[in-house]
């Protein structure tokens, strides 16, 4: 298997998104973040998101040339449109103009609209704490597979919430999750070792959890009854407060900022229309509450104690949100990114329908 | 079983608080969050909450006397110093400064710190929907008792998030979430039934299941290893994300605003010392972003298809989160609060201790 250098990943998501039409500047800031995901161990989120993308860039829902513009500046808020572009730049943009509200002000909140998938929510939330702020980010999303508590079939999407704080003298306190039980390609993923789920991660119509790996494809992916559940499950194990989360996603970012909610949305879209994600960015500033020395000794002090709490299995310590990501990216980063075979050849595939040459380099 | 009328309720609560020498103004406001909860359903967190707050009033932590005050303001941050007072005093002033900040800046946050067990979070969520924001809140806790993914012992407490959002022509949208999987007290009335719990809620040192109510009991209550799982259950249900939000609210409750690690607290606490809970409160202006008939627009068209969703089962229709505590509302303001005897009993000999009259009416 190839394991690529970030570089050379890095230089080839920006030349298929040019080749694509993307205007330079745009097409490197989306590879600069896609890249960033891939190194941190989130591969489904970086360069095999352009299977999906080259899709709607192909179908004119994704406008390349779009270029992010700011529709609303309040005092403390902003609404940043994505012009029906790439989903990176309109939320690196919205971050940035977070960071500096919330400098001003203290917090920081602006919203996106006209906006389209946009990689990893955490990749946000990092911008915010390596500016010494926290961070928080939700989004809405296209795909319609959560089942809310008590329903037939699914009314939410996987809506993320992402939560960044920095830590002195380690890594930032990452927290990047969606508000689903387990992703749908997950579920792909042991269909296709032909291994059955645990239970709680999928349900038929009527309620009942669904174990063995093909029923489960047809309830994700093919029948409209039945899909996945919020994070907890069913409702006697919480899972009504994984819908509530979900469904505070959707209004941060969708009724809040002007961001489509996907299952209407899919009532009435025409052919081509762009998918209106919608993204909400909020940052905070520790030194707007206290000195900033105060809230650097308890983050310090409350990480340190989670990583030194006795394991329940001496062979798998306690990790802070964010330690996975951070050893991934120290193996990638000397390593390479592992690029699996089936993806290679996709790549190379997209690259020359684009017209844009093959880039990727073994490290 | 005696069912109170509301307004009796509340004359209790005030008059064993003021009796404890709290000043009648802030023995009032605490009053009526207290008896607004109990009307909602949330027996957990109302009236019965008086045994705990005698104990540690008793035990000279809470300091009755105690009146919030402003300790720092910003732009659109400040931060409400709780005095070791009662928490819900200090939460709502928390929150109607939140609110006029989200209303001159777009967003507004204000954080508590020597604050104390404030009751239901949902109560001051509500207070940003009832004044047409959305309002998000969180709380670190005094308890130790989430046991994070992969740990041995409990490191965090139940940490609760809530998040309102208004709706035309409906009740708000209101999510109330402790970020654990269950309460603590479910285990016990799971014990007292002599009931086994569901697998994922109680896990034991070695991270294994425990279902047994005696023995869960054990490691709940009375042993250092096990407790209880956060959000999602097990790592293969995804506890981590609720381990990760329990981690989100310490830190925004906690070192951001200056609130108290309970779990490092609890080595070094000399007796009678404050708890120093810390809170977070978060306004948003639904104006600040876009126009507000697009918005309401939107937020009931979001919150009706929910509702209008296929249930999996015809007699259990699909709830928005918040419709709960909406019904018991509706029955209690015509039904009364429901007493059970030994809340009765308890009540009648803290009235007693404290010198205060029995005020309960049936409804």
């Amino acid at each position: 298997m190839l394991h690529a250098t970030v570089d050379s990943v890095r230089a080839q998501i920006a030349a298929i998104l040019a080749a694509w039409g993307a205007p330079p500047h745009l097409a490197e800031t989306t590879a600069e973040v896609m890249a960033e995901t891939d190194l941190m161990g989130v591969d489904s989120h970086g360069i095999s998101m352009l299977t999906m993308y080259e899709e709607i860039h192909r179908a004119g829902v994704l406008r390349l040339a779009g270029e992010p513009f700011l529709r609303r500046d309040y005092a403390a808020t902003a609404l940043v449109d994505g012009a029906d572009g790439l989903g990176h730049p309109a939320a690196m943009m919205a971050m940035k103009l977070a960071i500096e509200k919330a400098r001003a002000f203290g917090i920081g909140a602006v919203g996106v609209v006209n906006s389209h998938h946009f990689g990893a929510a955490g990749c946000y939330a990092r911008m915010a704490a390596a500016a010494g702020l926290m961070g928080l980010v939700t989004s809405t999303a296209r795909g319609v597979i959560l089942v809310p508590t008590r329903a037939a079939e699914p009314v939410l999407g996987t809506n993320p919430i992402a939560f960044a704080a920095p830590v002195p003298g380690a890594p930032p306190m990452v927290l990047d999750m969606a508000t689903t039980t387990v992703a749908a390609n997950k579920v792909k993923a042991y269909h296709l070792r032909e291994k059955d789920l645990p239970p709680g991660w999928v349900v038929d119509g009527a309620g009942r959890p669904v174990t063995a790996h093909a029923e489960a494809m047809e309830f994700v992916f093919r029948r409209r009854e039945g899909g996945i559940t919020p994070l907890g499950g069913g409702e006697e194990t919480g899972g009504h407060k994984g819908y509530g989360l979900a469904l505070m996603v959707q209004m941060l970012a969708g009724a809040l900022v002007g961001g489509s909610f996907s299952a209407l949305r899919a009532r009435t879209a025409r052919p081509g229309q762009p998918h209106n994600i919608g993204h909400l960015m909020i940052a905070l500033d520790p030194r707007a509450f206290r000195d900033l020395a105060d809230y650097e000794a308890d983050a310090a002090a409350t990480l340190a104690l989670l990583r030194e709490t006795p394991p329940a299995d001496p062979a798998l310590p306690v990790l802070a949100p964010g330690d996975p990501e951070e050893a991934a990216r120290a193996e990638r980063l000397s390593g390479g990114i592992p690029i699996p075979e089936a993806l290679e050849r996709e790549l190379r595939e997209i690259a020359a329908r684009a017209g844009a040459p093959f880039l990727l380099r073994a490290a």
